[in-house]
């Protein structure tokens, strides 16, 4: 609104009740209406590529999933850049999960308990981002295995260069699906920072005791209790200890289910990086035995040039203006059959000659193991 | 039953006592039996590619190791998709193993103390899983070996495609006992997860305390019953701590030994693989070697080609038609031996010239060290 | 100042309020002054080459990121060799950042909680550092994927040496910036070593207590509190709870926005890293392909030496002096067309001859899958 | 004994103090007498191959370490298949240990603490596992270098094989150090896991309290004196906690001893891999250098076939029957002497021609760097 | 002394106050002063080829960290093998160290806190270890990084061997800076194992109290205090606290400065290994490139062979022995001259129609980017 709050972006407020409004915040406001720090708002930045975070604070969840930007309080979510029609399927998701009633076939089954708000959205963030990867990795699945194979029985450039493609695809996608993987795992590793995404609790928990000063005893409730117990009265101690725990596992339970897909999806990306590998291995072998078996080629065919080129000699040397008897004009009938007849032995005796000579280099070359 | 429940499949409901039930249940209906939320059920779906997974959840749990999938509640398990014959020896088991009486000879020997029912099955299930990838795995190792020694013995196209075969099928099967390996670390590593899954005490802990609000308090026994101990009566306190301990103790026991047997199955495993890699180097320097000695030969035939037309140059030297003293027709007899004499001097001339031009070519090769 | 103290070095000293002072300090003066042990000092050494390091101590911090060396305490930041051009940028940045006024824009928008000194300045070292390796990272991506490009199409020892460089600088980079988030990730993991950077905290309790004796004792205030709690005045239990926790959170916060920022530094050099492996891998199969193309060629060719070889003996057997009926001088007009004749019935014999096994050999060396 | 017993085998029963008993037993005989559920007992199934495991049971310990396979009771060892005569030296030492007094020179040192049975028993089981590693390690060491500088100076069949089934024992013998290593290693990382194994101390606690109830409280004894105390006399307190803590003291430093000896057996397997690894990129790059000389050889021998070859084509123009003036049979001495410098002439011409033109080549190629 | 006891050593004794004596031990005296057992002894084996290691025991440390052995009471160090040239320096270190007036510079501008005997001499043997490795590591450095760019311009047997000398030797050295930092994070993960080796306050606890049963007491404060603090007087709590926890904090400072070294170490040895794999791809792929370059001029070459031969054949049909009009020997000037025209247009037509072929041939080459 004001000129000096340069960067202000468009934002989509979608409250847990009530009407969703699109309005423009600058960063100050966002920082004002969600207690966030300047530095944790870089982490939406459209500009930084920042990995997929969730960052659990102390009002808020600021959430980058994927192409899912959101920052969750425990009443309303904030989704900047709205219009791109990527956020689309979600936004719409969003909603309809938003308005269906709270006792939803899901939470009656779990018996009544509705999940808190915040929670609601981080899952369904959590679901797109996992279907939005699963899906790529299975059209990544079938895009690849067909050109590795392809690649397997013919070696081009234009098969090398797809199946590049196709690794460099994959190395982001892994990369990608990795880091959710890392971050949801170091979620389920760490009890505090789950329990400190716990926002509408905590919101309840300070509007019961009226002061700021509770604001964060309940992040360390798992460990302070048992303390906190024996100076509080005593009454409510079995009541907290039902109340406060059981939610940390709603969560673990939440995120542990989405941990298993992504791994699963994981895992498929490893086996198609195996298989890759495996290709590779595969191809070289064929291209070293390939290479081989034409050295074999050349080998024989060079033995061939020496044995004909030995040939040539021969008969050159017949050739040679020294008169010999042999090369004596024939002067009757009979001396020009013998000459006949003496043309014919050399000929033949050349070219069996060095067929016989081949052969037995040929045989000599098998015999030493050097030809096959 | 109802329209609107998409999706329900068969079931094969087995009881720890009574007579087992073939049931169609809808997705609702099981969640509504289980306390499981609908995210937990999609572990158990046919279609998606899930692997291994051991999921302790509030009053279920739900087991997915390699074929055998599982509901095992305190009472009874629910086995899905229970048509197919792949399930058909674990049933079989099941049945005998829950048919027979519950002081068999294993419990007698270890004090006549029964595991739960939710142990035995959940026993089972391991043990059909890991007996299931051993029996892979040897099948495997008994495939693998020859195919490598013969490819290491001779490459073609043939080989290399078995081996890649197998190769392909070891990091598949790899990858699916790691995935159980892991599982079973990730189980032993967390005490709470391992105590989530005493179905059967939780049950009777509820039963006890006849109140909703204890349900959860026994999964954190291990932490709190310090201070529990102060407030409740403190004659039963050793009691629970000799009630609830040892039983952590029986899992992770369970746990363990099959922890040991699928970590000596992926141990094969990688043996294959190092043995798969060795051979694979192994060819790459033989067939470099080969090349080598090919390249080698090409050279000795090729020094002989040029030995042998240098050969031709002196011959056809002879040939020309300049006449010299030597190119004179011989005019008598004595000048026809002569000449007779020439052209075997010239033949055999150029002949041990050319092969001691040859030797010496070789000679000066493996003298410097180009030739072997 | 004294002669005695070797190795003085200049220093520049920038308190929290106040003009900074361009002093030189001997190393024991700065040993008294922040309380630090002479090892530690090695750690800012310009000549040893120490990776980056975060070191919390009693009265200072230890900051070594890249560039920006640093000892901090709760009330001044020292800066060891402050004249290079290199550091520049980061002294202006902390002048300004310690002028303005505590209540600057970020802070109030987190509800006017001012961060404390050392923080501060804790955090502009990290900015910079995180700053300076993603630049540098940037500055590498741009060169680093048009060179391997380049490579790719076409390998020459220019490009080699150029991507060799490259590599080299990014093994060193990529340390550089793992070495940071290793630093960074050993914080988060450590509660204490957080604890211990508290500088402020820490000099103010020990103004409370007024003695010494107290110094250590908040830094294991997480730990000790509980019981503190019960032997001191049980009323300030809880602000202390509430005093003490926020600022592990406050420290906490910071560092993990830089973790992420400096992680997804390392996942771009990551990238950077498997696109020059794919490339490898692709060139060494190109070239692998491209020697098999020219084996192929070669053994073409020589098939070629063979055929016009054994075309040369042909023609030479017309060459040899025994004489035969067809090289009969021609004694008449029909003799000589005979003659003619049975010249070009011999050449063309020849050379279609030659023509005719080249290409049946090709031909069987396809059908043998030898040529392509 | 019994018909329906299958499976018994032979045990060899040494107690701590008595005679040596050689007994069959049946499987369920063990479990009664041990303590141990079935499916610890297939850890020492001789058929099996189960990888090196140390388990700590309620009442047992089950050790297999290499060949060395045995229950460790309190009171007794049971080693069964002893006749083998692997486990001869073991047998021996176990004797003699057990029969020296328990004041040995060792335990004296210590300050006349004897060791319980039980670690005695597993500190052998250790020492020979360990001895064996390594004798075989320093057997594969002294064959391994040799055998890989010998491939190194010369690739052949006969010493690539000989390195690939050295090559192949050690990832064997590596596997299996790696496996007591990280037995190990576990075993130190669970403070648990190894108070489970005082054997002597639980069934002393038995004996002390005379009630079942107590049998496992001493294994959660560093957690649970804390409150112990309290309830129990205070006066015992310090006692406690002395008697306790110094025994996990006792197996952390036996364990502590053999972890160092074994990771030092793996790290020299870890260099002959590394040694190995080496040798063969070394012999790639000789063979790929080697190749390149012959390759070099080539070029230049099919240089020298074409510079000879266009030799040929000089000479056999001179043979052509196409009279010119040259080859005008000489008529009187000048024209012989004239014709005969002709035909020096040519044949020189022609052999330094060739001469020439084949140094140029060569020159040619060397300035080009395709040659060296 | 006694001629019993085998293997008696020498030690050099070094006090922390007073004289050194040079002393011959039995390995049973050893144990007696030290507390240590036989097995701790091995360590320090000269024959034993042990990694470095640290173990603090009950009443000594001992210490072998590269070539220094020790083992470090409260009160004096016992060095063995004190002779080698290699241990002079790290001894005239430890005697001017000791000698040094407790209140030396550094320890003043702590604050006058001495640090214990052990520690003064465990950061000795620290500091000469990491120096000896750093120096070693440094020469390495200026030894590998000329001889890899000598081999990345020629490869050579010589070089190559070089080469494969420093990489040995790398891998030896990085081996034992691993093992050394990997002993230094051990420890300093481990608190228990850092408040063992504070000897010195262990026997000044013992001499406190005067009773054996507390000897163990301290290493278990820093768990244990919160209670004893409870049960004992209430006043020396806040002392011991003070007391106890700041020792540790100066045994993992001094560890942390060390490990930073070490760790700044490794760091160069790894750059070292990456900068020899990068030349080794390098090199690989430069002798590819090489030798399709060489195959390339292999194929024009044999092109060229082709082309001449099939030149001589053209010229040898003219040298057959088939009279034609062309071969009629000239019988006036006119067919003379007629003959000479005829005989270059040959020579000349031949000639030109080689070269023409060769040109189009290498032309198709290139057209078809077999060629470049």
């Amino acid at each position: 609104r004001r000129k000096g709050a340069a960067a202000s972006r468009k934002w989509l407020v979608v409250p847990s009740v009530g009407e969703e409004r699109r309005v423009e915040f600058g960063k100050h406001q966002i920082m004002k209406m969600t207690g966030l720090p300047g530095r944790d708002l870089r982490v939406l930045d459209p500009v930084l590529a920042y990995p997929s975070t969730i960052l659990g604070r102390d009002r808020a969840i600021v959430v980058r999933l994927q192409g899912v930007k959101a920052i969750i309080t425990a009443t309303e979510v904030l989704v900047p850049d709205h219009d791109g029609v990527a956020l689309a399927p979600f936004l719409s998701d969003l909603r309809s999960r938003l308005s269906s009633p709270p006792g939803n076939v899901q939470s009656l089954a779990l018996g009544a308990k509705t999940p808190p708000f915040e929670f609601t959205v981080l899952e369904l963030c959590l679901e797109h981002a996992c279907k939005d990867l699963e899906s790529q990795t299975e059209s990544l699945e079938k895009e690849a295995y067909p050109a590795l194979d392809k690649l397997g029985s013919k070696v081009s450039t234009l098969n090398l260069d797809h199946v590049r493609n196709l690794k460099s695809r994959m190395v982001d996608l892994s990369g990608r699906v990795q880091k959710v993987r890392d971050e949801l795992e170091h979620l389920l590793d760490d009890d505090m920072d789950m329990s400190e995404m716990y926002l509408t609790r905590k919101l309840s928990f300070q509007g019961f005791s009226g002061s700021l000063s509770r604001a964060d005893s309940n992040k360390y409730a798992s460990v302070d209790h048992d303390d906190d117990r024996e100076e509080e009265d005593h009454d409510d101690e079995t009541e907290s200890s039902v109340y406060v725990k059981p939610d940390i596992e709603e969560l673990e339970m939440l995120l542990e289910a989405y941990f298993v897909q992504i791994d699963g999806t994981l895992n498929k990306l490893y086996h198609i990086r195996e298989y890759a590998d495996d290709t590779e291995d595969y191809i070289n072998i064929m291209l070293d035995e390939k290479q081989n078996q034409l050295l074999q080629m050349g080998v024989m065919l060079t033995t061939a040039t020496v044995v004909v080129t030995a040939g040539i000699v021969v008969v050159s040397l017949f050739g040679m203006n020294i008169h010999i008897e042999l090369m004596k004009e024939p002067e009757d009938a009979k001396e020009a059959m013998m000459s006949n007849i003496y043309f014919w032995e050399t000929t033949l005796g050349t070219v069996f000659g060095c067929v016989a000579i081949y052969l037995l280099a040929i045989f000599a070359g098998k015999k030493s193991k050097i030809l096959q």
